[in-house]
């Protein structure tokens, strides 16, 4: 049992807890049974397990799969595994697991029918939310801008609640680039903005929504600048019919791309 | 200017910071200069508002409002208003709101035609981004179940971004006497669950959602209880596409409430 943060692998582990680390070593920090059991199911690269003795003895069947996987566990204390993770409770698992590799031409090239752009996301909760949404609603890739906040932080991996590893998600990408690119492989960007000339719920009676579409997000105060707004194909925005300014970034993602997912699944 | 935290003005203000202490003062805390513009541009009672020299010489409009009101201004130190605060920032104002006095019986006699139920809500995140995309949508009422996260402390109030104070937000109501009661009131009572029999992209093609409409959502974790699944008029489930196995309460709430939204204002 590590009882000590100057071990030379906790030691190594430690800087992933910042952006500058993690871009290092290429690698980040999962925590818990449930989002560590979920990595451990899928095809990623986990480099080793840091665990509790109390959670070995519980996590029976997430030991047994990372032993079959000759995955290293390293077991410590309590007060170790806390140096470990940013919230109170790790809950007695941190797995240090590989950054995925997608980039963009590889999701172009496998034909994406709906796809998230974020633009200058700077809230964590908000870019892990819209990459879980994203998740469940079928889109095929999310891409952040160079400027948005970093995916493999804690609070990001924590409100994406195992997404960031159910679909490629592509950070560091230059936006207007992106944007010409999907628009060169057939795709429609849609940008969101209060101000877009478009009514979503006019739009949901067209069949634009029907086809490949991209949906353009900007940062949570400023929205999109102008030259990706004018890059985009259409500009939309959600009706507002009461008294608040404004939709929270993920409250108008889970919109549009529910919009869509419904328009690209009709039977009918 | 205050410069202890035992003057009687700011000890008195402290415990609303607690749960507890709102309840017994009747009154909850707004910080920053936006959402104390919002409280004082409406007809709510601000008791007293607690400010830095520093912000009272750039909050010069603010000040010249809360005069005229004749609300009482307490000059404190940068450090003493930190004590009235829950962020690091509290931007240098901090106002005393008395709670809101809606009811349920109040919000029935104005016909209400969008309506937000949320059940044993834990997480104040979420709660106040569902009050603020609730009043963006044009909803008429958010209630709240005992047992919910309470909607005046601090990060509810921040999520909601001044929305909670632009509808009725009923705290503290049982459940299934809200259902019952907007039941008799010809409100159809829609529970979102994972396994509803009912596909919302299904319901969104017939007229089921243009007429009074309110919308039953349960804690995050754990969902609805029966009783109250069992009461509803139908349990719809927002279908999901992708791995996630579920989405988040707040996007879960957008997606139901522009759906109606849009049934409901169609002109078509």
């Amino acid at each position: 049992v590590i009882g000590s943060a100057q071990n030379p692998h906790v030691a190594a582990a430690r800087p992933l807890l910042t952006r500058r680390g993690r871009a290092a070593a290429s690698a980040f920090l999962v925590e818990g049974p449930h989002a560590v059991g979920e990595v451990l199911a899928g095809d990623h690269v986990v480099r080793e397990l840091f665990v509790t003795d109390v959670a070995a003895d519980r996590e029976v069947e997430l030991m047994r799969v990372a032993a079959t996987r000759r995955i290293p566990i390293r077991v410590v204390t309590e007060k170790v595994l806390a140096r470990l993770g940013d919230t109170v409770t790790p809950q007695g698992l941190v797995a240090v697991v590989a950054l995925p590799s997608a980039d963009l031409a590889g999701v172009l090239s496998a034909a994406p029918r709906l796809v998230v752009v974020l633009d200058a996301v700077a809230d964590p909760g908000n870019a892990g939310t819209v990459i879980r949404t994203a998740d469940a609603l079928g889109a095929d890739a999310v891409i952040l801008s160079q400027g948005s906040v970093d995916v493999y932080g804690g609070k990001v991996v924590r409100a994406a609640a195992g997404s960031l590893l159910h679909l490629p998600v592509i950070p560091g990408v230059d936006a207007e680039a992106a944007v010409a690119a999907l628009k060169a492989a057939g795709i429609a960007v849609l940008a969101t903005a209060a101000t877009g000339e478009d009514s979503l719920d006019d739009v949901m009676d067209t069949e634009a929504l029907a086809g490949p579409t991209a949906w353009l997000l900007g940062n949570e105060a400023h929205g999109l600048p102008q030259g990706l707004m004018d890059a985009a194909d259409r500009r939309v925005r959600v009706p507002l019919r009461g008294r608040a300014e404004s939709l929270n970034l993920a409250a108008t993602a889970a919109i549009c791309l529910h919009a869509t997912s419904r328009a690209q699944n009709r039977t009918g």
